[in-house]
């Protein structure tokens, strides 16, 4: 991979979105995961003093996401502050039953709230985190971290994502962690899903990108089991990269 | 006008898109306005009992405006429950240095993080409630209010509105009140915006429906003052109606 073609690209889009726009500044929600870091360091690079980082802790983030973040902006020179959900979280958590779905759901829209709040604060964009892999399976919150002006990771899967940190020099505590969408305590993405993430682009680069069918891909040997269950979460998903359906009236 | 159809239409649309995605029931955020009772009028007749309706008020709100939820409710037999987002916002509220506009947005996306949430404890989908000068100006909180499934009014002026709203015997006391997006007590759009609805709706259907040009709406007579307000916050809030956009990249 061209890496530095790749990142000379998204420092143009991001530079051209944000100009478009009219304003000036832009701001990203750190997790202390990869998809954000990736999207700091480039911001960075692209808006120097004018991008924003925020990080959005619950009592249920691990203790080691708001350290990677820490590093992170430290090793980058990128200015953040903390920003707790915790209290709006306790005053809602006990309608939720104890169900973690709903809890990470609850808590990623939140996060948007506030990091909306304070975009509008600053007069900044809100820059989205999402990965190719994660859009196209749906997987993560509709108004919550999919949330944004733009995405400039969306068409990189996440096994592409690791080496292109490498190349950024996103510190090690991060890159080598396992993905998690940290909704709670040693979550894992892998586990949750039923598939690695390996598993998963391979998948998507031939059924989406190559446009190969399902029929094709199990005769080339892929397991039955992940192909039915990437497929069901990419059809029960769709929906969240769609707009709201208008209804459409005949006056007459 | 041909309400009677117009109803029919919506119906069909309402059932048919929620059928589509496999699920039975639908949920809605009454404020007590207009929209909103409407929406909620056309999901009692197609969804009967499978609809949901939430009440979601802040120290923000009118005290008549839950009230006027509530004789909704009775005079159509409609279930409802109350979560106030009081406890949530007092939780974040100092951080917003009393300006209106962010205090109202975040509720706004309060109340959608609730809606959503208890869509998902109901295997319920929200049903949108913003009306067509609405969504042409962007006059609505992206990721709040304007969250949804799907949008029954989106192609129906709010001034048409006010007459479909008496046609499906909406009470008199949530038709015939001034249109407030209720975010603070006594809030008027028509005073925020500087222009009525009545002014709206007409500029918006010779500019958009008819695609007339601007310079033939000023020979016509229309205030220039007004058709700059309202093209200056059409193209501001154009992003609202958009999808976040996606950095291509060229891998090789």
């Amino acid at each position: 991979m061209n890496w530095q073609s790749i990142k000379e690209q998204l420092l143009k889009f991001l530079k051209d979105e944000v100009e478009k726009t009219g304003l000036k500044k832009v701001i990203v929600g750190l997790s202390g995961g990869l998809d954000s870091a990736v999207v700091a360091v480039l911001c960075k690079e692209a808006f120097g003093k004018n991008l924003t980082c925020v990080m959005l802790p619950s009592s249920y983030s691990s203790k080691s996401s708001i350290d990677d973040a820490k590093e992170l902006c430290e090793a980058f020179d990128i200015g953040y502050e903390i920003v707790s959900i915790a209290p709006l979280l306790d005053a809602y958590l006990s309608n939720m039953q104890e169900n973690n779905l709903r809890i990470g759901n609850f808590c990623a829209r939140l996060r948007m709230s506030i990091l909306y709040d304070l975009s509008a604060r600053e007069g900044a964009l809100v820059i989205g985190t999402s990965n190719k892999s994660e859009l196209l399976l749906g997987y993560g919150t509709i108004f919550g971290d999919m949330a944004c002006a733009m995405e400039p990771l969306g068409e990189m899967y996440k096994t592409d994502e690791f080496e292109f940190a490498r190349f950024l020099n996103v510190p090690l505590s991060i890159v080598n962690k396992k993905p998690s969408a940290d909704l709670w305590e040693d979550q894992s993405d892998e586990e949750e899903l039923g598939f690695t993430y390996k598993q998963l682009d391979e998948v998507m680069k031939l059924l989406v990108d190559e446009e190969k069918t399902k029929e094709e891909l199990l005769q080339m040997g892929f397991d039955e089991s992940i192909l039915n269950a990437i497929e069901t979460r990419m059809k029960a998903n769709a929906f969240k990269r769609q707009l709201p359906k208008i209804a459409k009236i005949n006056w007459s």
